[in-house]
């Protein structure tokens, strides 16, 4: 029986190219988070299963995971969402500095079909506010995402951070006298909003709410998309909800995030949310995926007992971004085929191997990385190699080099040929970057 | 009821300072690797159970892995070390330039009873080299070792990689008379002679070996610790095998790598071995665990049809080296408590919020990070915060700064006060970090 060289289907797997890629996005993120002070933290992949049931729900707990019993019998799940571990970590520190300020990136798993921005294992990105319960919380959220998508090269027009608040749904939906199970069944019909054809939602929505009255309640309230407008001060003006969610969008208007716009269809499926929410998404129909979610949720380590901690935060996936950033043609052209060696150093016959190892690490030690030919072929096969791996400079090392500790570094370019000494290499290597990046 | 705080036992859970630490260690790793041109990849944590089975054998990828089947009944396993998926990697791409010289760090899943230096989830770090079949592959591997270890600030005293060859004993075995399978147990006897007291030891290669002679052959191999002694050379002299290791013997010599020592008593677990072998360890008794242990495999891919692959590679336990480095005080003091803020701005009141959030944003866009208070606390409790937090400089932003547009930087620890523009703040950061490091 020969094995299979695939992995299993919607499993992560990176060339070396493709890493780049990621790290390259990685990097961006971590930037963006750090710049605000946020820290990294790391959580286990295997967790109780009770965890996630009492958290996330039955449907992601349960339905769309990976769960399975150890062998001592107890219920294990591969998380497939962060959140709940970050609060048991909470609920477990003895003593945390408000604000806590954390971010993370951890690879979550689904079991769910693979399609279009949707794979089975998968990287997140995590970022959260904890300890904070007024506006000025989300509004560093906010900044953080539009820095994210900046530093990344998107422009405003491309993406856009829709939000909304949970609390002002709550308020409009429960003043005309739903209960909380045909809520949170409203919730799960606008989340569809975005999804179908609007004739087709309409149907939906007066399926899911009986009464019709209601069913017109929550078209009206999703299809709101200015806090202004006429209906949604009729319906709720003087609440605090209502309050809360006209000083936010004034917030944003002085802080100049113009990406951001109120759209009362954004509600976001996960239960426990309670302020205000959002999503950042592609403005474009080629990626339907929001690239991003969260919102702000009043009671993170509640089932642990304790003290009540409330927090902002969002989770955002590494591979919606990477597909909205191709879309826009924004991923730096070099990255992926980029090789991260800056020498190779060719060996003439074995008598000059010693004299080569040894000048490879002094050139190692001042900084510079160097592939040396460790396969013991002829120059002309060590040439193949390193014009194969792009790398931009070889040095031959023969009788001559290893007698006068000279060496010449010939630009695999420009054909340009530098005769120095090791200690010069460094400075020459520079020089040449630039010249690359001048022309 | 209320649930554990705790994570499952062994599992791999890290607040920001330990992250920190992890992620020192990690960089150092990586910039070990980059400079000899290793490049990163990644594969998936979630694999077919079968892989494992036909690569790692049985005690591996059935007792002490976490294994289970999917939904549709497909065995899986979450992998317990990272070289077989390698194997499919490699077998899969059409075209690779060798050598090829990837490294990774995978999170790996281990059932065992977890003690010092070894837990159920834990990150490795594996590097590997393929393609190449000369010994020079061996002796980067052995650089990079060395790179590691000094770029960690480890003496050579402290540490010692010990080296034999799979081939070299096998030769020796099987030349009188031992068959594969009592060879395959003579291994994992000599894999056990660190572990046991040398008369358990002896008793035990009795137990296992039965012909009196070989028992005897086993243990004089085991203790062999110069390729030059006179039994060794009595027994193998004059083979390829031992040519080879006196060979690879002597490159490490002119390499000047004195931290490596012949031992004939490394065998390493793993079945897949076929040349040099060896391990990183401490030369304290505080850390029993190898540090890192690798070697030769001549057919990685075989499994998989297709043309033989050789390499040599190695997995490294980022957990048991930051127990040595923790045992030799290794880890820098200012890491784990380092908080990466620069600047914390106090809001004087809500009047000022705006002009601070904007002014926080032109600092970062500048490369500044910076924590402006979220929370709406009076200043004296903003600066309480700032002071926990350990950050370095302190700005109020208050009706005067707000007007004027210049602010006053207090350094939290010599209490000086800088009043400047904002676009003089990162050059006095600088600055400041400079006087910091003189004293």
């Amino acid at each position: 029986m020969t094995l299979s060289k695939k992995p299993l289907k919607g499993m992560r797997e990176l060339t070396p190219a493709e890493k780049r890629v990621e790290d390259y996005i990685v990097g961006k993120l971590r930037e963006a988070g750090a710049v605000y002070g946020f820290e990294e933290y790391e959580t286990p992949v295997l967790e109780p299963l009770e965890l996630f049931l009492a958290k996330s729900g039955n449907e992601l707990a349960v339905k769309q995971s990976y769960n399975f019993p150890d062998k001592g019998g107890r219920k294990l799940i591969m998380r497939p969402e962060l959140t709940p571990s970050l609060a048991r970590m909470v609920a477990a520190a003895g003593e945390l500095i408000y604000p806590v300020k954390w971010m993370s990136f951890p690879v979550c798993y689904r079991y769910e079909r693979p399609q279009r921005g949707r794979v089975r294992e998968f990287m997140q990105f995590n970022l959260d506010i904890l300890g904070v319960s007024g506006l000025d919380a989300e509004l560093e959220v906010f900044l953080v995402l539009r820095r994210i998508m900046n530093s990344l090269g998107a422009s405003p027009g491309q993406y856009i951070i829709r939000y909304s608040s949970r609390r002002l749904a709550s308020e409009i939906l429960s003043s005309c006298g739903m209960t909380e199970e045909e809520m949170a069944q409203a919730y799960a019909v606008i989340d569809k909003k975005d999804k179908l054809k609007p004739d087709e939602w309409e149907e939906l929505v007066r399926e899911t709410v009986k009464n019709e009255r209601n069913a017109d309640t929550v078209m009206k309230f999703a299809s709101c998309s200015d806090p202004d407008s006429s209906w949604l001060r009729e319906t709720a003006g003087g609440s605090e909800a209502y309050d809360e969610l006209v000083k936010f969008s004034g917030m944003l208007k002085y802080a100049g995030i113009t990406e951001a716009q109120f759209d009362a269809g954004v509600v976001r499926g996960l239960d426990y949310y309670t302020g205000i929410v959002f999503e950042v998404s592609d403005t474009g129909s080629k990626n339907r995926r929001a690239i991003c979610g969260g919102g702000r949720y009043d009671n993170l380590v509640g089932m642990f007992g304790g003290q009540k901690v409330t927090g902002v935060g969002f989770g955002l996936g590494l591979l919606t971004l990477e597909l909205f950033l191709k879309t826009y043609d924004l991923i730096p052209g070099g990255i992926s085929g980029k090789h991260p060696v800056d020498i190779f150093l060719a060996v003439y016959s074995d008598e000059e191997r010693t004299f080569a190892v040894n000048l490879a690490e002094k050139l190692r030690n001042a900084g510079v990385s160097v592939e040396i030919d460790i396969t013991g072929k002829n120059l002309s096969k060590q040439f193949k190699i390193a014009d194969r791996k792009l790398i931009g400079y070889v040095a031959v090392i023969g009788p001559v080099e290893a007698a006068s500790g000279r060496i010449t570094l010939k630009n695999m370019i420009s054909g340009t040929e530098t005769e120095c000494e090791v200690s010069e290499v460094p400075g020459i290597l520079i020089e040449g970057n630039l010249c690359e990046e001048a022309n």
